[in-house]
């Protein structure tokens, strides 16, 4: 491979000769083997764009940077929003705990692409940017990351994840509706239990939904504090006064979303409590589509040993051998999803839980982790609701054989034949293994046709339905 | 030990002679010994008290039940409240996992200290009230521990947890007011950085805390919503038109808590995923906490070979043969309390996770883990503020010193003498293990007096402070 | 109440008139009001009382205590060990990390307790025994904590939770030999799948147990090694020659476990890796006991909806109008402590690695979680072998029903009849609701004999048997 | 793209005309769009590999497989594990649970390239190898997963994680060697406690690792069984006989790696208690890597501001300005990675204890999950020890500085001069500000000579030195 030579306040180092990157990028790639290459999530290294061109233009208003860098800055930057230097972020996760060395690849890849966009090359020993002077004005890694943190985590919830949740939160409460006269029997305890319709079992899906969705959002009101501007410590040293609100409304213009600076950098910089505040909701999220996952793939089992009510969609050969045995894969992949964020969360809570004094050093964990929760989360309700949930149909006959077999029908005789004589007719049922019908008309409680006039499970779905 | 003969649809059970109980908790007392007796939550049973008292009002303006047994059930309900009768509740949380037993434990003692209360004996044959047709009228186990579990919740969390952090948060805040003006060595990854004052160093403290309330109100506006209502499977069989509006309104008028009934009945019974979002609100303030703990001990280190810049309380003896080693044993039981909370957030999501159809049956499980991270951070933050936080005071000689000796503050030379020159300084005084002042004056790039003119690290704390 | 004066080096305290704490203890009790009182597990308190009787030996053997003073300390811990002096620990788990304030209570306990023995009285000025000279003399908070933890943490390890492992996975074992030769339906994915017998799939439960119980005794051999004769920092300062090796003796002698000092004092003060790796075990043990617990609890659905392939006894009244709703209430409550376990283990594990320098102060967060998930597991096997397991018996009906319906037979016809064939009977049968003997004959593939003796399940469940 | 047709039991696909992947991964690719594609790690897919040659072999040999058939497997086989077919495992974690469609993935690809190595064309219609009567021969996507699972998490660990903490433990013990006789000042409870030697402190962490080595070993035991031969539900239908201990054998034998086959199939399908084990036991060392690198940050930091006993490795620039900044990276590396195993480790547990019946439908979380931390674990052990452990040197000027401050020293005195006289001494000193020496001539308690005679730290390092 061929090499050119980079400088850094340390000394020489050998860079390969077509890399945006510089020396510091350099020095890590080599100290950092830790993992697969290249794992700094994409979305950290595209917010940083954002935030470095917001920050070019922040900077040119407010004086301190001429307006031929920060355009060139800017083009820089656009093009890796458009993936067009993807291969020119190769640091992992697993570097310093502040993220410098990714804040410092940016830096050096913006700054070398604006000077070969200008018409220079990587070899001039003058460049049109310096990365630190021009590229990283007015912050510091301390304030960046966090702030790219942010921004990737804000960005991909709204764009990602809650469409996601609600797309599948659609299609549940379409079924819900579509359910809404399926009389069927519930169960608690896993044991069957009194009547509901299938539609209201979805409703509670809905409403569980509805609530994530909502914990998300209240999340989101703090990530989208940023905390650049804070500089090195929190106080903000070496930027232009007017700059912290300016840059964020920058970054607001850039992305479209609604960032504002964060009201005390020292938390901002010390503190990564809103990431899991915001990890926390992804794994309540997390929680509700296990139970929804679980209850799906148990409500469809069989086909024949099992429940059986509920038959989803066919999309892969199950056994040679076997038709009819659909397995629940996306449910599976749901469900995993679900217990991969769970430990997510762990993760990201022990990281925000050690920092110390005026900086948390486990930036790039938290990036990572809350990043994987809110993209797994978005991906798999989205493939769980196209090729799942939208194709659920209820099994009529298996409901149907179960409604009219469950012993808790009975509970419907009591205001007609009183308690005792109620009861009697279930004890039967059960010990005999026959229907209430039989039971009930064997022993001369009443007749077939009263039976058929006052058990009417319909009924027993009740005023909340 | 004396017993009494008790009867439910299973038969006889012995029941010591003179325990409220009945049959039932008799049953469970011998069916689940494990761990303590008597560990399923007070906060729970008192919960149980308010809501077994709604219900009774509730259904008698609803005309099921007579206004006599109405006020019987209130009665004994009343002593509950007031701790009359602690003993008579003696299951443990490892139960049945939908609390039946505890419902049925709170029925029993209701019934039959209505009966006493109303001049009747425990061993009378017909009883004034009965457990199930009057306390548990418009009931199920089902709909009335989730009920009983938010209230719980609910007034532990704003009559405990959030008045102890607001404690705490008051006095920092006032603390970061008091220190506003005292200006330190700033610290990130553990190593010196540029200065702040004190101030804003416990400022990001308040923030911190002031977040974490918030996402506490934020969960808790979940937690206020009631499953009464819904009885066995969330259909509301067996209630009378508008009893679950009607009771919710009673819970809130007796405890004075914004209590309403919960939109969807299924999910209610279905998911506690109310409880999981305010288990993770919990965690986030204990993640805050950790760091608040850490950097307070870590401050206080020494007295001589540490950081030493805070001197907080001596409350205890520490070592008998060493003066001014102040143990920092209240961050010790802050962090403690942390871990554990962190701990039981992740038991919490577990038993939320694995419900199955229309009951979730990790019920006391969740009610347990909710409650005890209340109480632990309600207790400790007050502790920790009154023992600990209140009485923090700055060690200004080591702070100065640390300040004074901080290389970190070279930078300010930076526009005086150029970056080069004052690298020049930083470098010779730490390699030399001198003052940035003596390495300037011995390079005879300044003055002594110049710089003490130009190195004002009060300068230095910036637009933000 | 009435107080006596009680003195420690920071100056006088009022105590309790008849308590036999002392004022270290009472200003613990003071300083630390988090939680429910008393809270310090017994099991540690006991273990301190073998720990101080082992020391007193140590010490007069080795000539630095006399024969008096050792024999009253070890009579007064005699007396903690039979359970009279429970009313003198007071303190909390969440005081100082080290522990060191339930080590002085025992001190100060042992101290009063064993001068009122010698004929003394509590407001004495001079007595028998020093808490410190005496009682903790060659000890150190830092060392007789973690020596404490670990007796407390074996010896219920080993006499509660593996005796209680062993007597579900003996039931299992019985359950699983007397069920040898019942061919039921398999499920994978929660589908129905080729047959297995019943005695099988107990055998895997089995399999789990048995796999625990290796992990645990494999923890237990680092939990056997006590930290006593580190003292402060590991060196051993202040403790006679030769000391450590015969403290733990002394410990192994009286408490009948096979306790050692352990081989590096340092590591024993600093981290407690030991515990997590025994908190480590008995999550494994959780997570296999949720998995059978699940099982039986699906396996025994029904009765009319579910799987209904096992019967459970039947412990409680279900509901009062539903006989043969038998809730699988044990099986909850074993899962229930699983999921506690679980997260136990997590509070543990951040406990663990938040340990700094010498010395890990997160000891009685430590030991309350480990004891917390020994009690339970060993508890919750027991109740739910004795309540559950000991009486499952197999429905031979649904079992057989199951089996019969199942498609998967069909596999069985491939090598008669080639898999084309078998297919086509297959698709039949589930297309059109048959049996597969139905689907085979209406083909005209086979006769109804050839079927009986070509499609044996009992062939299927193979050389595994 | 160029596509051509293939089939399955569903019917025909488009799949890309170069790739050796069949219909099976090609649905796949289409239904599991659930985060970045192709993420199913690696190890699993060569563990794949080993398997299906292992199998070929053993069926060969059991006389259901040509010697051409098995030879042209091992071929294809060879060409995976050599890393030539790299683009062809398209597939993604969060697939079925049952990882049946990777099983399929490499059935295909071995197929299609075993039919292109005989010099076939994958357009061909009839191919010299089938996916699943030739290369799934004997096996069952439900025992060949869990087995691909345990020869990778087997591999890797002894492979790549033992040997990366063995060179850090060698490291640090070499270090603990060459330290020996630098006496420093203990630290516990952060606050300054009576000497040791740096030797000493190091050893405390050679011992956590050789433990933490031995609970990786203990948890390897079991993860040395292979579930292979189970088939479907771990009855082994479909296989011929002896082939489970045979198959094991070549694995074994073609891995050199002591796998057995697993004394229950049942056990070894349905649950991944040995995957949860081998986790537990990385987090165990997960924990003692937290506390070392917590240690060696807070140890080396400053430089004028911190503790700064330790000095190590300057990596990277720091701050420009400020020569003598070394941020601890590696450290930051090392315990981002330690938080990122202990959250794994919920992830693994959770799916661990979700299995149900016959089948754990977890298994593409947890062999993600494990060999995700086993890699880390390992790689940064390496990246620790080579870029930072291996360098670090003491500071004997801080190291001197901070023992002689210590006001623990006095203790030394106690046997000269009496206790009550040597606090005198300590008292002073701290009031003061004063040394120990300074305060005890003042106070006239002994000579400055003395003082050098009986003060000697060296002499409180103990018999445990």
């Amino acid at each position: 491979m061929d090499y050119r030579i980079e400088h850094d306040t340390m000394g020489q180092v050998n860079v390969p000769a077509d890399a945006y990157w510089g020396a510091q990028t350099e020095r890590s790639r080599n100290n950092f083997k830790i993992g697969p290459e290249a794992s700094m999530p994409r979305e950290v290294i595209h917010a940083f764009a954002y935030l470095k061109k917001a920050a070019a233009q922040a900077n040119n208003e407010l004086g301190v940077l001429s307006t031929e860098k920060s355009e060139l800055i800017g083009k820089a930057c656009d093009e890796i929003l458009a993936g067009k230097l993807e291969d020119h972020f190769p640091l992992v996760i697993w570097q310093t705990g502040s993220g410098t060395q990714s804040n410092m690849n940016v830096n050096e890849v913006v700054a070398n692409r604006g000077h070969v966009i200008s018409g220079g090359s990587l070899t001039d020993e003058s460049k049109a940017l310096h990365p630190n002077d021009d590229v990283n004005k007015s912050q510091s890694s301390n304030d960046t990351f966090p702030t790219a943190m942010h921004i990737a985590a804000y960005k991909l919830t709204v764009e990602n994840t809650i469409p996601g949740i609600k797309t599948l939160r659609d299609t549940l409460q379409a079924k819900s509706t579509e359910f809404a006269n399926i009389v069927k029997t519930g169960r608690t305890h896993f044991m069957d239990a009194t009547p509901l319709t299938l539609g209201q079992e979805f409703s509670g899906y809905v409403q569980q939904l509805n609530n994530g969705i909502r914990a998300i959002e209240n999340a989101l009101e703090m990530v989208r504090e940023l905390a650049l501007g804070g500089t090195a410590v929190g106080t903000g040293l070496n930027t232009p006064a007017g700059y912290d609100v300016l840059v964020a409304k920058k970054i607001a213009d850039l992305t479209g979303l609604p960032f504002v600076t964060a009201p005390n950098k020292f938390e901002a910089l010390a503190a990564h409590d809103a990431m899991v505040e915001l990890s926390g909701a992804l794994k309540r999220v997390a929680v509700s589509l296990m139970k929804i996952g679980n209850d799906i793939r148990m409500l469809s089992s069989g086909p024949r040993c099992g429940i059986g009510e509920l038959i989803i969609p066919d999309n892969e050969p199950g056994s040679s051998i076997m038709p009819g045995k659909v397995n629940p894969t996306q449910p599976e992949a749901l469900t995993m999803v679900a217990a991969q964020v769970m430990g997510n969360d762990v993760a990201v809570s022990m990281g925000g839980a050690t920092g110390h004094f005026e900086l948390n050093v486990f930036k790039p964990l938290i990036a990572f982790n809350v990043l994987m929760s809110a993209r797994l989360i978005g991906d798999a309700c989205v493939s769980f609701n196209d090729k799942c949930a939208a194709g659920i149909q209820p099994n009529h006959e298996m409901i149907g054989q179960h409604l009219e077999n469950s012993l808790m029908l009975v509970t419907a005789l009591n205001t007609h034949i009183g308690y005792e004589n109620a009861a009697k007719i279930a004890k039967k049922a059960h010990k005999e293994g026959k229907t209430l019908r039989e039971a009930a008309v064997e022993l001369e409680l009443l007749t077939s046709e009263q039976f058929d006039e006052w058990v009417k499970p319909e009924d027993m779905v009740g005023s909340l339905k």
